[in-house]
């Protein structure tokens, strides 16, 4: 508490000394004073006045303070650009970036020269350096920088030092500014851009950083040529339609391009962006940091209402994609342990507090991340958490579409308590994205129930591949086998093949959430395997004979011709017990050569049983069951990840696989609980056993499928889900044995 | 708050109405009077003094009253004992008997006859019932019991049920308590004791429950027959001395029996149980409650000065047995995750303050409990805590003797900032004993880095084999090759024979923790393997060149034969890095065929490095590395549990092991890291690499072994450990190469 009040006294002192700059209303509002591209001089001017009476605030500054004044003291390093992610040269330019746009802020608000004169030496090193640099000598990448390897990061470095520059605009004399604009800002843009049309001129999240670097530099420098690059693209630029990138994605496939172009497509009405949340997370930085960037020196452009106000509905999106705990849901190429604790979240919150409709939600996210912006919005966030204002941000089941027009699928979570499922019948989600059509994944209080994969990859662990991709991506992780969703004869959703995966998308059939009691999301893929149709419906059951919502599974398959499909269920832990007999194998051997099955170990096989087969587990002291309908001709196989692969790249985590041979047309119906729990301090079992005792095809026909769930106290119950007329106003009447049941909407639970 | 204040207003009043128990000073202190037993009567008029003003007693007794009334409210059941351990009948009983003890403190503490009554009615329903009964139907049990499968848990339910009745005594009638005497208590302590002398008439964890049940009982009776047979065993009884239990340990090998020899046999002058800390947990209730009962009803007896105060030492060398989460390390059949957070170590926590010597650093693990004894001691605990004395416990280093005179081995436990490393060098332990001399695990802030595997089994998970031990307990679990110490030619210590086993123990060669920067225990195995001796030198070291603390290990084999060596490493995670080159397997197959090799699936084979081989891994986002010396002719094998395993009833986990072949004296010289760490929410990955640059044997002789160390910075450090007269007072003198090194004591560090 001393330190805090001591540094406080410091900043305050510094605040009093600050004499020097005349700041009239007039001049706080012109577009030619700087800062005005993230801080503005208004918010300077508040933030000053509120300093040691807004904690969040207050606590953020000083730790930034501290961290800068660490970095000044340890002088600077602008060494030759030498090596890939994680190593030295990488590491330090990465840190760099983020050294100045701190400092800068750190100048405005202590309005200390030290922090001004010390972007400008950096910047004047850069200067030095750049002019001499050639490519980039690392040349794996598409698009090589100059600072880094790819073009990628030299963008990263300039949407942050654009920041920094503003900052010290008005620090730095004419001469020294235009030394830096023509040998650093303006050839810097122009290599990331122009030079570099392949990395540019595109839909994708790479280019997104391109435009935002050269925009934001192009905002301070007051470029007009620039801000039109980055908003429109490169004028007049033809590219290749059927060139590749690295990850094997289109670089431009139908000639768009620019900051609004790359708004348009990934984004869907509903912000959902179509890589998936871990890759929005990375993209949302430039997108709204250049946003407020436009938002502040181009009001004109109403960039925070474009498209309906996208940008702010995907921050919303954003963190409705995230679990209890708030990590991302790991959806096609997704780190795990991403979450809202990153700093584009910080950032992302903020903006949408500020440019937003200040909801009282987003505080408590702050509050959670405990750290603001040292900028216009983290300044009303700390306002807003001091006045008290902080309410839950509560997320509930949403349905969020995909594609630039929201019909391209989507996802579904269904919410209900504290379990999550998330139904993925989204598009391809570009070269980010997996083979995993109508594939689902299940959370219980944000521990991982049935699992997503999620990539194959160590970020930034330079020993594993560089941190890039590794080769198990595209040969695990990528596959349809990897995923919890139907695989047709051992062969990837679209032949696991990019350009037609992206060609397609699955259908919502409809998505029920009004009822808390029951929530529908069902979904229709016929791409996938042509001649086949998947129609999966999936439900949460909240029913009083069982201690926790349940999940109900209805996977219909139509097909044209016989095939043999599986059905795995990606479980963690151990395994407590079945109803069926199972073999274990002496020796393990792989599942499969080809479309990820080289990579599971088949550890044991089974019949299944005439009726239901149950399998339980038991993970982190929480006991768990599939009841599924099978025959016996269907098998059951344990199998395990992990096989070729030659530098241990993979988890060796578990699956189910539930084997269907022989089959045209047919149906996989599957409950899942969640129950009890197990305390190794008392040594006692709770609730370990399923309370489902029966699951029943009861009706399967072209219109519907209805199916009847009894429990354990021998309660019955009948769920119908209409597999063609799913409208809300659709009346139904339907006879089944000598029950007649109507009903109108998309099912009937009773 | 209002709840919590509402609850205390009802008990207050329920105080200020009692009126009718008159008692005088000599009353409370005569030992005919009840209670007497645990709770004294003494105690209840302080504790009613106090309540409402001691907070953690408070909370404790309204959780209680909360959990009773409940149990009142849902009537008495008593069935007729049908099932194992986990079924209905067992979980009924094994319930009742904790709800009995404890509603006979309320009716002592409230004065509120209805708890008097349900305890009477109870136990008249167990009048009823037990004297109609035969021996239990499930005969598994090498004893079998009458309410339960096994005397065991009869003697659990009985020693819980002499408090209550101690509680209730003079709430009943002469006649009440003649009937339940008569027909219940005395025919039950029988039962356990004369009638089942296998159980009864041993040193064993089993039997002490079985002294304590009879001695309490006799206690609250007053019968002196039951409280000698109680302290001295079955009078001029002889028991087959080769016979055995059903875990395979003897019966009776020495004759010895009842509570004292008990006490004498498992617990060494250091207060280590020769079972390990897991059933020591188990053990501690009945020897303390039993103590205590003995100390309150016949204090002529010290019975806590017993053996040196043995018992309240042994708490003592429990809690230093926990890591850093309070968790037991798991030595032999250890089930992880119990930890002093179990109601046996409120118990032992409580007792050890108020009968031993108030050391504060108890109030601290108390509070971490947040519930105490409703008794005289947690009254003493509860006052303690109000009063502000508490002091948080410190573990430290610490050596643990093992056997009855402290000379059969024992267990070091180096600790140094967040880094545990427990070496086992104790003796057989009886029959939950595992064969793995001289082995170790590493644990970093209450974390596993490197595992002891602990027993299988899923206690009290009635799927997974009646929640009974598994016959992989046996064939994996006990075995060498799943510990983290060597195995010569592919066979466990003493052949995995328990007799042999039993005979033998390891010697200390020294154990030094003065210096904190350096902390050693070595130990010497000359039995387990006959003809090869194996010395152990285990060492934590904190050197300024690394981020922590390291551990440096020097396994020093000395055999009349050439063997083959195998040296694992139990770790957790994934590969990360290896700077040798290794070849995955195919398809996998099992290590070997017989003592736990045949558990093992083969996943890598690597040839080492001449010189140092590297390996390292990745474990919740933190690194470690193992640096090891080797020639070119040892092998680096990767594998992983979980082959012959018919029921999954193994952890996948994987281990590194070293193979050394055809050597008759070698030396495994090794050092394991943790270092930095990784986070997936900023994607960084903080000091990822081992420091260690170079790991050199540079002298190995009869009496000497010496190794270097070099650091990534170039430092050079000197270990030298003398390998025969390791005494503190020692002088030696050695020269190495030209250097000149003396030193007093066991080892040289520079």
């Amino acid at each position: 508490m001393k330190l805090h009040f001591y540094i406080l006294s410091i900043l305050l002192i510094g605040l009093s000394s600050c004499k020097e700059e005349p700041t009239s209303q007039a001049d706080l509002n012109s577009q030619s004073q700087h800062p005005k591209l993230i801080l503005t001089a208004q918010g300077v001017q508040d933030i000053r006045a509120q300093l040691g009476n807004i904690p969040i605030f207050d606590n953020t500054l000083k730790k930034v303070k501290a961290e800068i004044d660490a970095e000044i003291e340890n002088g600077i390093e602008v060494p030759v650009p030498k090596d890939y992610s994680g190593g030295y040269t990488h590491v330090t330019h990465k840190r760099n970036w983020l050294v100045l746009q701190k400092a800068g802020v750190l100048y405005q608000i202590l309005d200390d020269e030290k922090y001004a004169k010390y972007v400008k030496d950096m910047l004047m090193q850069y200067e030095a350096l750049y002019k001499t640099l050639p490519l980039h000598p690392k040349t794996r990448s598409y698009a090589r920088g100059k600072l880094f390897w790819q073009c990628l990061n030299d963008s990263n470095w300039l949407v942050y030092v654009s920041q920094a520059y503003d900052c010290v605009y008005n620090y730095l004399t004419e001469a020294e500014r235009d030394k830096l604009e023509t040998n650093l800002f303006r050839p810097f843009a122009d290599h990331i851009s122009v030079d570099s049309p392949q990395f540019y001129q595109r839909v994708h999240n790479h280019s997104t950083w391109g435009n935002a670097a050269v925009g934001m530099i192009g905002l301070v420098m007051d470029d007009e040529q620039l801000i039109n690059r980055a908003l429109y693209g490169i004028k007049d630029l033809k590219l290749d339609a059927n060139k590749k990138d690295d990850d094997g994605g289109f670089l431009n496939k139908d000639g768009k391009a620019g900051f609004l172009a790359n708004i348009e497509e990934p984004f869907s009405p509903d912000g959902y962006y179509n890589e998936g949340p871990y890759y929005q997370r990375y993209a949302m930085y430039p997108f709204l940091i250049f946003a407020t960037g436009l938002h502040n020196v181009k009001p004109e452009l109403k960039i925070f209402e474009y498209k309906d106000g996208v940008l702010l509905k995907s921050i919303n999106a954003l963190l409705n994609l995230s679990d209890a705990d708030g990590d991302f849901f790991p959806l096609n190429d997704g780190q795990k342990g991403m979450s809202y604790y990153n700093n584009a979240l910080v950032t992302a919150v903020d903006i949408s507090y500020y440019y937003g409709e200040q909801d009282q939600g987003l505080l408590s996210i702050s509050e959670k991340q405990d750290q603001v912006l040292l900028d216009d919005s983290g300044l009303a966030i700390a306002l807003g958490i001091k006045e008290g204002k902080v309410k839950p941000f509560e997320k509930k089941s949403i349905n969020l579409s995909d594609g630039p027009d929201g019909n391209q699928g989507g996802v579904g979570i269904l919410r209900q308590d504290d379990v999550e499922l998330v139904f993925k019948y989204a598009a391809q989600g570009s070269s980010h994205g997996h083979y995993d059509k109508l594939s689902f994944s299940l959370y219980e209080n944000g521990e991982e129930v049935i699992q997503d994969y999620g990539l194959a990859r160590f970020v930034n662990i330079e020993q594993k591949g560089g941190g890039n991709y590794l080769k198990e991506n595209k040969t695990w992780a990528k596959q349809t086998i990897a995923h919890n969703t139907v695989i047709q004869n051992e062969t990837s959703h679209f032949n696991g093949k990019y350009e037609i995966g992206s060609e397609h998308h699955p259908d919502l059939h409809y998505f029920s959430s009004e009822n808390e009691n029951i929530q529908v999301v069902s979904a229709k893929e016929t791409n996938a395997y042509p001649g086949t149709e998947m129609l999966r419906t999936m439900v949460i059951i909240k029913d009083e004979d069982l201690e926790k919502p349940y999940m109900l599974d209805i996977m219909k398959l139509t097909s044209d011709k016989s095939n043999q499909y599986d059905f795995p269920f990606y479980y963690f832990g151990q395994v407590l017990e079945t109803n069926f007999e199972y073999q274990v194998q002496e020796t393990l051997k792989t599942l499969g050569d080809k479309n990820g099955y080289q990579h599971l170990f088949l550890e044991a096989t089974a019949k299944a049983n005439d009726g239901n087969s149950k399998f339980s587990w038991l993970n982190n002291n929480k006991f768990y069951t599939i009841t599924t309908a099978t025959t016996n001709r269907d098998k059951i196989l344990f199998a395990r990840i992990g096989a070729n692969d030659p530098e241990f790249n993979l988890r060796r985590d578990p699956t189910l696989i539930l084997r269907r041979k022989n089959e045209k047309n047919t149906l996989f119906v599957s409950t899942i609980e969640s129950h009890g729990s197990y305390s190794p301090v008392t040594e006692s079992a709770v609730n370990s056993k399923s309370s489902i005792s029966e699951l029943k095809i009861v009706l399967n026909t072209n219109d519907y499928t209805a199916i009847e769930i009894i429990t354990i106290n021998g309660n019955k119950k009948l769920f119908i889900t209409a597999n063609n007329s799913a409208s809300k106003e659709a009346k139904h009447t339907l006879k089944i044995n000598d029950n007649s049941y109507q009903w109108t909407g998309a099912y009937y639970f009773k």
